[in-house]
């Protein structure tokens, strides 16, 4: 199966401390399949990764939140890294960014740490998600149906839970963003 | 106020990736009321801090969970860093440490994100606390009654958010551990 993406936009949110394969392995095999990438974060310049307790590459920041809004992008990916989400999910407008996009339908990627992003931004109620081990927890105290898979795909939502499960996470990101919006992605569940 | 803690022992639940000043200050003042306190990790060795993103000091582990109970100790301290709870979270034998604490109504304190261990250990259900901003809607969302001050205490637990609050809680902390047992020290509120 060679989907391809070509005239899709990805948003990638990130700041300092993201886990450096959790952002570079989506980007890639989104630019592989034809998709633009966008690297969108709280400032310009430059953001730095981690690899896990050690410092890893500098991304460019091509825009800033201030300069972008949903309406731009075709999907948004949250790559982890314990410090990323960490600053993330304390800025209002990060969550405003994330929330449009379930507004409008737009799928959106989010792998380890990086789903606490949308527990702050109370997106995840009612939603089958998966999430790194040790936030499966929280997940599941804000409302989730929280699996442990690799992958959970569920209306355009597409989590996973480490760096391990990038080939299967990889693979649906690239086939959610073909399929285009999806009418189920939503901020929590009709009662 | 110049209280007293001669005879006590405090018990330093940490592993790599701690906030240095997070375990560090807490110690000191602990030392300098006469207590005696034990750094407690999950293998012997050493464990090394991080001052946010950059690595800090190497601590001594003095024992390791597998050679200690709670009844060894008077009360458990459980320093922030992002790592550190991290990794805490999801060892098994580290949320039963911190649980006989409660069970045994001795006083228990955290900071920054170190809650996030007693969030695992589902302990902070119906407890006044704090914690790091970022993970403030993680505690509400387990059903903590969370106050945005630089220091909570609830029947033995002591809370704070940040390293700023450092004063305000080692103050804390020596006052509980002097109180000894709280009866209303629990690990959920009744119905």
């Amino acid at each position: 199966m060679t989907q391809r993406a070509e005239g899709k936009t990805l948003a990638i949110l990130a700041t300092d401390g993201f886990e450096e394969v959790e952002l570079t392995s989506p980007k890639e095999a989104m630019e592989n399949a034809g998709a633009k990438t966008v690297v969108v974060s709280l400032k310009s310049g430059e953001i730095q990764a981690n690899q896990h307790r050690e410092h890893g590459i500098k991304v460019k920041v091509d825009k800033t939140l201030d300069e972008v809004k949903a309406e731009d992008f075709d999907a948004l990916l949250i790559p982890g890294g314990l410090f990323n989400p960490d600053a993330l999910r304390v800025e209002q407008k990060a969550l405003d960014f994330a929330s449009a996009f379930f507004e409008q339908k737009k799928p959106v990627f989010a792998i380890c740490h990086g789903p606490q992003v949308l527990i702050s931004a109370g997106l995840v109620s009612g939603r089958q998600m998966t999430g790194f081990k040790a936030i499966q927890q929280d997940l599941k105290n804000a409302g989730a149906l929280v699996s442990d898979e690799q992958v959970v795909v569920d209306e355009g939502l597409v989590t996973s839970r480490n760096p391990d499960d990038l080939p299967a996470f990889n693979r649906k990101i690239v086939e959610e963003i073909c399929e285009g919006r999806h009418d189920g992605q939503r901020d929590s569940v009709a009662a």
